[in-house]
Order: C-alpha cells, then sequence, then structure tokens
C-alpha cells in the first residue's frame, strides 16, 4: 500500500468505492463497513452495517457512527474503528484502571482525548478522585458520542468532570507543574490529529504536570503491527520519566491485529509498581448510580498486561534499558 | 448469517463471489480473502492476495494456500484460516508449552489434528519426550503443509514422530490406557469435521488414554464470540476430568477476534498446577537442528495466559465449580 497517502485511511461504510486523498480507490464489502489503512497493509476487519445513523466532517476528522450487525453501534474517525458497544470495555477499562490501581488515592486527573467519555466513565468509579479534567480537540466527537452512545458518555454525567474543548498539547504546556496524580492520554493512531501525542515534547509536558511519583497511561499501538512505532514511544518515555517506564496490551476484537497496548510510566518520587496494583476499584464505590458494571478488569488481568510474548519482551526491555 | 448452511463457511479468495452450500451470495474485496462464517456473523477479516498456491478438494474439505501481502504464506480449510506464517508461533507455542511446561518430564505425547506439523515442531523442544504419535484425518493437510510451509512442517523430520493418517476419535478408543503424559488436540472449529472432538465421549476417550496427572490441551474458541462453546466444553470436560480444569487463552491476529482459548486438563492423579508451569523450556535443547527459535512463549506469558476478562471469568468458573 505504498502507493497510497500515508496521511489518510480509506474506507466506505456502504456499497461502491471510496477514493482517499491520493485518489486510491479501495473497494469494500457492499453493505459492510472496511476498515483498511496504511497503518496496517494487507489487512481488513469489516462489520456487517445495519444502518448509518451520523456522519458528519469537523474541523479535524470524519466522524461516522453505524448501527452494526452484531458489535452495536460504532464510532469510526477518519474511517478508522474508535469503539464498538460489544467490545469498548477492555479499552476504556484498561487504559483508565492499569493507572488508577496502581497509585493510592488518586485525586486529580486529565484525560487527553477521549471525547466519547468512555474514559470519564472508568475515572469516576474511584471515589477518592475529586476533580477530573478532559481535553478533547474534537466538539464533534463529543456531542456525537452523548447523543448515539449514552453508555459510553455517561462518564460526562459526573459533577467532578471539567469539558475543556481544545488542544491537548497547548492544554498540558499550561497546566499547573506537579498538578495531577494521573494523566490518560486516549488518542486515535499517530497519524492525524493525534500525531503529536506521541513525540517527546508531550511528554515531557506531561511528566511536568505530574506530581512525584505520578502516572501517564497512553495508548501505544499494537505489539503485532507496530513495533516500530512502540520502539519510539518507550524510547522517548525512557528519557523523560525518571520512575517507571512500563508496556502492557490487551484484546480489543475491533482493533486492528485484535490487541492494543498501553505505556504506563511515573514520574520521579513515590515508587509505583504498576505490575502489582495497590488500589483495588471497588465496585460498589461507583458514583454515577446509572454507569454498567465493570466488565472486563480485575487484578489479575492488570498484572497479566504486562506479561509480553518474546519478541516483543525482547524489543521493549532492550529500549528500557538504554 | 441465519439465512446460511450454518455447516458450511464462504469464503472467496478472488475477485467476485462465492456461493455456499446454501445458495447465499457473499461478496468480497476484490483481490483479497475475507473469512465470512456463521460462526461470526456480522464480521470478516481479509487478507490481500498476492498469489494462489493450492486449492484442492480432499475427501474432508477445501484446503487452500495463499501467498498474502503481509502475513506471509496462508493455510485455509472449508474458508477459515488456519495458520499465517507472521502469526502462527502465538498459537503453536501455547497449544504445546502450555501442557508440555506444566508437568515434569513428558515422554510420550499424542497430537490430534496439526496436520501442518506446527504442534510436532513445538513438542520436539522438550528433549525429555521419547515418543510422539500424530493422528490426523486428512492427509492433504500433510501433504499441503510440508510442501508450501517448510518451517511448521519441520515438525515431521524429528525422529520422535509416527504420523497414523486417520480418525482421531477411533485412534483415542483404540489407545492403551494411561499411556500418554500429554494428549495435544489441535482442532479446527467444532463446525466440520472435528465436530466430534469438543463432545464428552471425546473427552472421556483422552481422559482414559492419559496417565494418572497426564495433560490435555484442546483449542477453546474465543471468549468474545463463544462463551456458549465455551460453557459446554468446560462443563463436559469438569465431569471427565478429575485433576485440573482450567482455561486460558491468548492473542492470535489471524483468528476471529484476534484470542483463541485452550481448555487444559489433567486425569486424577499428581496434582497439576496449569498456572505454576515446573518444567521450563531450555531453549538449547533443540531437537531439530532446522527449527527457529521460540518467538512467543515465555513463563510469564504461561501464567498470564489463565487470567481471564470478568465477563469471561463469571461464567467459566461457574461452569467450573458445578
Amino acid at each position: 500500500m505504498t502507493d497510497q497517502n500515508p496521511t489518510a485511511a480509506t474506507a466506505s461504510p456502504i456499497n461502491g468505492a471510496a477514493v482517499n486523498g491520493a485518489g486510491t480507490i479501495s473497494s469494500v464489502i457492499p453493505g459492510w463497513f472496511s476498515e483498511i489503512s496504511p497503518m496496517w497493509p494487507g489487512e481488513a476487519h469489516s462489520l456487517k452495517v445495519e444502518k448509518i445513523l451520523f456522519q458528519g466532517k469537523s474541523d479535524y476528522q470524519d466522524v461516522m457512527v453505524f448501527q452494526s450487525a452484531t458489535y452495536g453501534k460504532v464510532l469510526v474517525l477518519d474511517g478508522v474503528i474508535q469503539l464498538t458497544e460489544r467490545d469498548e470495555c477492555a479499552y476504556q477499562e484498561m487504559i483508565t484502571h492499569l493507572p488508577l490501581c496502581s497509585i493510592p488515592n488518586p485525586k486529580k486527573v486529565l484525560v487527553i482525548g477521549g471525547g466519547d467519555g468512555g474514559v470519564l466513565r472508568e475515572v469516576a468509579r474511584h471515589s477518592s478522585v475529586e476533580h477530573i479534567d478532559i481535553c478533547e480537540i474534537d466538539k464533534m466527537v463529543v456531542d456525537v458520542s452523548k447523543q448515539h452512545f449514552p453508555d459510553v458518555a455517561v462518564g460526562y454525567e459526573d459533577p467532578r468532570v471539567t469539558l475543556h474543548v481544545g488542544d491537548g498539547v497547548a492544554f498540558l504546556k499550561a497546566a499547573q507543574e506537579g498538578s495531577y496524580d494521573a494523566v490518560i492520554v486516549d488518542s486515535s493512531d499517530p497519524i492525524g490529529p493525534a500525531e503529536e501525542l506521541f513525540k517527546k515534547p508531550f511528554f515531557e509536558s506531561v511528566a511536568k504536570a505530574l506530581r512525584p511519583g505520578g502516572v501517564m497511561c497512553t495508548q501505544a499501538e499494537s505489539i503485532w503491527l507496530h513495533m516500530d512505532i512502540i520502539e519510539g514511544i518507550v524510547e522517548n518515555c525512557r528519557h523523560v520519566f525518571k520512575g517507571s517506564v512500563n508496556y502492557a496490551w490487551t484484546t480489543v476484537p475491533t482493533y486492528p491485529s485484535g490487541v492494543i497496548g498501553f505505556m504506563l510510566c511515573s514520574t520521579e518520587g513515590p515508587e509505583v509498581d504498576f505490575k502489582n496494583p495497590i488500589n483495588p476499584i471497588d465496585v460498589q464505590e461507583n458514583q454515577i448510580k446509572s454507569t454498567i458494571p465493570l466488565k472486563f478488569y480485575n487484578q489479575e488481568i492488570h498484572a497479566a498486561a504486562f506479561c509480553l510474548p518474546s519478541f516483543a519482551k525482547k524489543v521493549i526491555e532492550s529500549k528500557a534499558e538504554k
């Protein structure tokens, strides 16, 4: 797929063909949504479409929602699946509780991206949390999620949440030094609006905004597809975070290769042992009454998420040691 | 997909449309192989096809090999991907070493199915093993694998291997009681030739062929797609195996939902604690000189494989307790 424009995914939800920026035609299964991208050349996952519920173009990206035949409603940004109702629990629960269950009494949490509200829903399960900032660049994602994904966007109902619509990079630069216990970066892929969120200056801003011994968790791609990107992230984080630097992963069927990874880092200060969670989540604590119970996360799967296949362990540990 | 014939998967490797037994037309991305089946309705994974290397019809199933654009060569049986060169390591290493690293000094091992030879390649890494029987029903799978997947079928080169072409159910019924340390069931899905391998009488034959404290590992579907099938397997195994009954899972990108599970059971006798492997595999032990090193398996990922997401844990543990 090297003849394609590397800055745009190509996908079409309906019968016929889609044309990306570079004019390459990509055909799809009629009546199905096919996720085709130069980020995962030579493969595509397809979902059968029952009905398209929303299609729009924001200042930043194409936004689409469709009702699938077997995965519930699906949110798509720039042709890439962000969440389905059937498997969103795995991603949202893991990206949130891996960091928050690793530190005692998190009080102030920042979410970068995550406009669908799912990470907010998960943060809100922690009764120690007093304030949750979220900085999402694309208001259309927030509005569309509130309209079409009430069980996800329910996170916005928590009174501790403050929404800032704007650039996460700028928000973090302006943030008070040492003010957050945890920063969760729920970004899309490094091609598109989220590009800067994978670079060293961004990680430096995150580290500065965190208290000593504060934690960051960021979406960090697939060990099967993007070891090159992961290597770069690990290297950047190793330079920036003087506490601990770890990689974890989990299963999400509708993400390319069926897995997604997370980079978990802590700043210099009280030691954080991500692999042995010390702040178990009590399901009774739940602050939002309308929230569904935890479906995926538990303490065992938390610890297991840090166990890597040998091919990934070798690369990640060699970078982490440098 | 309820209008489709539930006994046949539908897939087409090339331009155009495929028609299954019931006459339903299923279109695919031109030039791509799409895996469409009533076993996972409403979704399909597609791989770009460079060249079809083999297409045949054996007495049991359709057999196809193609060169994919990004996953190496791919083996397809009845329209369902069995292995790709890029990710076969995860499945073959886990289905083999989860059982064999859990018991001391395995000497006699039986493989049911597994005609591609990949499980043999992995069993052969264990120097304690003296004899390996394999019973594969479809000789075409063996021949095609030897021709097109030399790095997988290399397992047949080990002098300890005896190939029996025939029905695994009958082979086990005739097997000497208490004669095997381990039985590995590397089957396809329960729709098609492998149907009997998921039923109670088969598990009873396995248990009978195992020594006291012997172990079985069998392919056991996806927690995301087939909790109903898994419930049945767990229930059957709980009745049959009086030692321990466990479920484990791993990531395989080209399997539906990106994960595959394993049922790990032991017979009454010396206790087997599958979650704490006691027989580490030494890469230096390798008996076949031409075999590639381990890519996926290690002791940490062994233990982690038994940690289940809450939604699966709840169902499996409730069945296991009955």
